[in-house]
């Protein structure tokens, strides 16, 4: 017991907590779906004893979260449209709060955070209280937390502590409790117990994925070379990649301080394409998804305009590592879970630029790990 | 009637089209509100003989557009919550049209496009056909495009030719375009003729309010100087300023080519304060609005990282320009106004740092007019 505790607060043979909890991904995903999931099916007790009463009377979701968080909401809303067939509603803690809301009948009011007191968030919770919300759902990783306590039910990531100021584990395991419960709400809105059954499947072999993930490490480190005299950096993405390119940015901006910035793809010819020169490094996360020849289309003018490319792919997506772009060829992944495998390479790729540009990586300037404050 | 049509395509005394086009803005503005308000009325009659009757079943909003148009989508956002308590939801097109998108019954769609070409807003349009909503509005500055046609009903925003590719007279028409479709569904859901009489009367002012602001052009240009030598920029704003601050943002990428990213200052703490360090400069727009007293705090937290401040902000803002940060004096300006008005010392600011940068202003590179392919 003791020495559990103790390996919680010691890096052992990694340099810093960053690396030691991007390595823990594949088992604190495995705790957090451990007796929530069987082998077909999302154990809906999981949520609580109030959770049943208040999903049945769900047809919508609002999503309120800060900072890496509000990435993992943004992610959510396409498993809700895409599984549970149900709309849903992402917004900056520090903005909703402040907002007239209107809030239409049988809205389920989620809240994400790791530790549970980000101040704005709570500060969201209490606000949504008063407005006609079916429930509170938190998704957390603190049990004793104010944001659990005051929220009608949680769903527990179970991450362990987190030091790194630089969420990894926490987010991961947050995109596992949502999709958990985009299936639950999915299964009251269509959902086939095949299809069910292939997503839970699916998730079983996430663990594995994430590890074959992890071996790409020695790759990314030499990949992290390139990017160690840039300043600057765009990150690319369609539909659910564009949250991880987000996500991706601002691990980059975080600990690194080179000032990242992501895009959906799609807009690129709206302004952005006129940044992109030879000094411009552009990362593409490229899943082989139904938006791949899309992302292909926008990379094209990327490449056109002297930008360098740096292309997360799986070998299925047919992108050669023809010098045209630098590619790091990613496992297959099922479209559901690349949102949450996509995001470990970019966390492995800001870590190794930020050892190289010598930065306190644990301990980035100017920020603090929980947001207590406004 | 050459003579109009020919200076239409002259710059006249201006060096390049958007100078000359942000100088249009007062008289531009004032012909977009012509024949469609009264002295103190919305003349409803403006959006077409079919309006009335899609209006009354309206009680949610779709927005769907791309870059600059997709800023003026977020900014109605705010105004259909406050001033028609409805709720709003605003999506980029290129995402909007490849979802699996779930309509709420007596939904509007509506789509905003300079050109009435843009390849997505207009897939997206037509996407939006089969699914539902109570009707289709475009806001277009070209009556005979593609998405006038198509749509059920448009409000035409009345710019003249814009032929600078960086936006600016389109954008501020369209939301004085947007804020009139904001009052007449307000009408419907409670607003009191007293509050749309004040809304009215505020925006017969608007053109005025330009104008002072067109009056700032000097120390605006001198202000550009600070930025000649600065490859980043940070645009911070909260609530409705936040898209202000992501349109000043997107302006000065697009011609001076320096990486701005505009950031809702709510999320500093949650990583881009990382970014902060006496070579970053920040931009705040910052009228005397409920938010305020949280922005300064977010800005005093700027300028203890060593983060240089320019602050666009009134006189009763409590500002004093002592040093810790350049202060630019906007003219008092109602709330409803602010994100309007507040655009357009930004326009100014980007102009001018493009000169200073030497880039083409009125053809940046890699950049199009009108995006008519995916």
């Amino acid at each position: 017991r003791i020495r559990s505790d103790l390996s919680e607060i010691e890096k052992g043979d990694y340099g810093h907590f960053m690396l030691k909890e991007i390595y823990e991904q594949s088992a604190v995903i495995k705790n957090t779906l451990s007796g929530r999931v069987s082998a077909n099916h999302v154990l809906e007790e999981a949520f609580g004893i109030k959770a049943k009463d208040i999903f049945d009377k769900v047809n919508n979701v609002q999503i309120v979260a800060c900072g890496t968080s509000f990435h993992a909401g943004l992610i959510t809303k396409y498993w809700l449209e895409n599984i549970a067939k149900m709309p849903c509603q992402v917004d900056i803690a520090s903005d909703y709060r402040y907002r007239n809301i209107i809030v239409r009948p049988g809205t389920l009011f989620v809240t994400i955070s790791q530790s549970g007191e980000t101040a704005d968030t709570l500060a969201a919770l209490r606000y949504a209280d008063e407005l006609g919300y079916v429930g509170s759902l938190a998704i957390c990783n603190v049990a004793t937390s104010s944001l659990v306590r005051e929220s009608d039910f949680s769903l527990l990531t179970m991450a362990g502590r987190e030091i790194g100021v630089a969420s990894t584990k926490a987010f991961t395991t947050q995109l596992c409790a949502l999709l958990l419960l985009s299936l639950v709400l999915g299964r009251r809105n269509g959902m086939t117990d095949e299809s069910e059954a292939q997503h839970v499947t699916d998730l079983h072999k996430l663990p594995g994925l994430v590890d074959q993930v992890l071996e790409l490490d020695e790759a990314i480190k030499e990949l992290s070379i390139s990017f160690a005299d840039k300043n600057h950096a765009l990150f690319l993405g369609r539909g659910n990649q564009y949250p991880v390119a987000k996500e991706g940015a601002l691990k980059l901006k975080e600990i690194s301080y080179i000032h990242a910035e992501a895009y959906p793809a799609g807009e690129l010819k709206h302004g952005p394409l006129a940044l992109v020169d030879d000094k411009m490094p552009v990362i593409a996360v490229a899943p082989n998804d139904e938006l791949l020849g899309k992302l292909k289309g926008n990379l094209a003018e990327v490449s056109a305009r002297g930008g360098k490319l740096f292309v997360f792919a799986d070998e299925s997506g047919g992108f050669d590592d023809d010098g045209d772009y630098k590619l790091i060829r990613m496992p297959a992944v099922p479209d559901v879970l690349a949102p949450i495998l996509y995001t470990v390479p970019l966390q492995l790729l800001s870590y190794h630029v930020a050892i190289l540009k010598g930065t306190d990586v644990d301990h980035p300037r100017n920020l603090a790990k929980s947001v207590t404050v406004e």
